[in-house]
């Protein structure tokens, strides 16, 4: 099934070519309706587009929603579109969660019509994930990994993949990585929990805008955040001198997409290394640059005040929760120790996976082969959006299209009713009052085949 | 390379058949030194039995030694065993940490002497782990399983999971699980931590004794820990009237082994009804009962007072890092809305490769065969302390021998001379300021072939 409706909503239908067609619809739905996938007063389909859809009989649809409203998951009346029941049992949270940048929680779109295009951040195409060389790797470190591996976990990770990355990190990112130095994470959201209980208390510095998300782990860890603005050069290179840690996102500015001038970059060593404070880089996206080499990590201009952190979740998938900190000697031993109270030790066996694809090739091959991907589909987007303002184009797997005042939450608006769902800024600024507008456009979400239309719904949903 | 001591560090030790030998073993024990598993101070084995053990000449392990110690990561000194050269790069924790009944941390044995038998708490046998088994079910998960999936991880855990647990723990365990109620974790440690979010500032009433480091992670979420002693019924089922929730062992207390006492189960959840309080059951190797059918779980009493909170570490293996709650219904929105300030989503395939093997029988087949083994194993250790008092032996994979005032800390000593690494039970009381003294032994981790030496080393370290 390659609906989007139904496969947005991740709906397993298997749907046999006999009569068992309507059950295994009525099961995959209430399914859908139990687990919170479609949520109270959730709009579904007419019978005749899910049929269509679907490639079923409208008879077959109908039926199955006729079943279903007698058993009290849908609600229709006459003249109205079907929806979810009210009151039903499903949770009160979980949907329109997504994986984001730094790991999690990127807005949901507004609800009443189904995601059918998805413009969103956070997540790569996972169509491209190299599921036989991910297998493949994981059967070899499984085949290899002796028992107490898998007894004793490692809480900085495996030394397998710790090694891998060291040498990864060096050549792609110009990171200075000693395995030593390199803690295995879920992510970066874990990470950074980790960083800030490492910190103790104080203030970190978090760039205005900035993934919004990640601002409620400090002050959940007992630091306060303070903004810290960004211009077409990237953040300011002037945290307060009394900040533990300045957050930045060196290589492509989350959202805003600067790179940072290589002044700021120097500045903000200085900084560091005048104050005793940390800077901390996110460096979400950096494998992806499509006019020149990606630009080398900040970290590599002074390690011992840098702290680095990668993910997997843009290369390969946000779903494998696997991300790494590259970390000054002073901070190894706190953020171990911090590890215990967090518990989220990362899987022995993904790790042997990854490590695998880095170490055998499998990973440079897959980022060159989605790079080509999400530059073609970067142009596209630029064609599309011919004769407007945008920012951030160079890197990464999103940009920024500016807006007039007044302009962003009606745009939202009206691309939810097509069934497209788009982010705006003002979730990212720590204030959104009086900023500037405009829609932060992820061009990785969508699956391959879809991304033309969903293009096509962008442009007839923008402003003349 | 099966040698204790070597496979204990997990020495990667691909010894070519040529004369890489000698540069291989180098590199092995530089790494080994660098990332810390080989700690400064640390004693190494003579030429003589390293050279034994490996299976190389012992010339080759001698001209390895003579040049680590040239390059300073080795000390040697005349008549004196060879030790690890301290100033070295070792990291400042990691070692001795290992995943325990809850998730992680449990007590390292002594230094000195490298440990080459193993009585102590917190792992299975990993030896058992099914390798075969696990790879099918993943291989299977990830063909069906749709991109979208890899994209955007549920903070709930994947619905296959749910289903396969919710069905698996009603059936084994007597738990009144809906697939909507089931939060997957990374372990109980992060379950703890989440549900210390969810309840809130307060006090929580923890077992005396109790799994040690699980006592710091309620501070960390800002709750006050309360003693809950514990007696041959089990803990006292009369928590402060005031606390927001009780953390019990009720099928296998940790770690005095008693199962608690059926009125004392009335008695909590009669607790919980009448003050609004939440018992966590942490049913951490209920799957394993020797006497008779395992005892169901608490919650069956009271799903909405009784939280239920399981985990893959003692079934399969730590390092999958895998466990699940249980949740009442009035706690699935606090624990999920937790979740993004600790940031440890689980990984999605490990989840698919799980359901799999419990949805397709694999994982009961594999409890069972399991069971066998640890009540042979179980069996053996008391014919080994045969007329010794002995305690929580019906179930589990550990038990506690009893030990006169001021006997716990020597043994633990003695055997630690003999490579022997034992857990007492000091570090579990919240004071062990004149409590009891004894051994808790766990009989799960030697490596099957090992398990009869391991017996003969203890039996030979206790006291006539």
């Amino acid at each position: 099934v390659t609906d989007s409706w139904a496969s947005s909503l991740d709906l397993h239908l298997e749907l046999p070519a006999g009569g068992g067609r309507r059950a295994a619809l009525e099961r995959a739905l209430r399914a859908a309706i139990r687990d919170g996938r479609l949520p109270p007063g959730e709009r579904i389909p007419s019978t005749r587009a899910l049929a269509h859809d679907l490639g079923l009989a409208r008879n077959t649809v109908a039926e199955a929603y006729a079943q279903l409203t007698a058993e009290g998951y849908l609600r229709t009346s006459q003249g109205a579109p079907t929806r979810v029941a009210a009151g039903g049992d499903a949770p009160p949270a979980g949907r329109g969660r997504r994986a984001t940048p730094g790991g999690a929680g990127a807005p949901a779109a507004p609800r009443g019509t189904p995601v059918r295009f998805d413009l969103r951040v956070g997540v790569p195409d996972a169509g491209g994930f190299p599921r036989a060389a991910w297998l493949r790797a994981l059967r070899r470190g499984l085949a290899g990994v002796p028992d107490a591996a898998l007894a004793h976990a490692d809480p900085r990770g495996r030394p397998e993949l710790r090694a891998a990355l060291a040498a990864y990190l060096g050549r792609a990112r110009g990171v200075l990585a000693e395995p030593d130095r390199i803690v295995v994470t879920s992510g970066f959201t874990q990470g950074f929990g980790l960083l800030c209980r490492a910190l103790g208390p104080g203030t970190v510095a978090m760039e205005d805008p900035c993934l919004h998300h990640l601002r409620a782990i400090a002050p959940a860890a007992g630091l306060t955040v303070a903004p810290l603005p960004v211009d077409e050069q990237g953040a300011r290179p002037d945290p307060p001198d009394a900040a533990a840690a300045a957050l930045v996102t060196p290589a492509h500015q989350f959202p805003l997409g600067a790179t940072l001038a290589p002044r700021r970059r120097a500045a903000l060593v200085d900084w560091a290394r005048r104050t005793g404070g940390i800077v901390i880089e996110d460096d979400y996206d950096g494998e992806f640059r499509y006019d020149r080499q990606p630009v080398g990590a900040l970290q590599g201009l002074d390690p011992e005040h840098v702290v680095y952190a990668g993910t997997a979740s843009k290369t390969l998938a946000p779903g494998l929760r696997l991300g790494w900190l590259v970390l000054p000697e002073r901070l190894v031993a706190p953020v171990l120790e911090a590890r215990p109270l967090v518990g989220g030790d990362t899987p022995v066996l993904d790790q042997l996976a990854l490590a695998g694809l880095i170490a055998g090739g499998a990973f440079d091959r897959h980022v060159r082969r989605m790079r080509q991907r999400y530059r073609r589909r970067r142009d596209a987007l630029l064609d599309t959006l011919a004769g407007r303002r945008v920012r951030g184009v160079a890197a990464g797997l999103h940009l920024v299209l500016d807006l007039p005042p007044g302009e962003e939450a009606p745009l939202i608006t009206r691309g939810a009713e097509e069934g497209l769902a788009l982010d705006g800024l003002a979730a990212y600024w720590h204030d959104p009052k009086d900023r500037p507008e405009g829609l932060v456009l992820g061009y990785a979400a969508p699956p391959e085949h879809a991304y033309a239309q969903t293009l096509a719904v962008l442009r007839t949903s923008l402003p003349r």
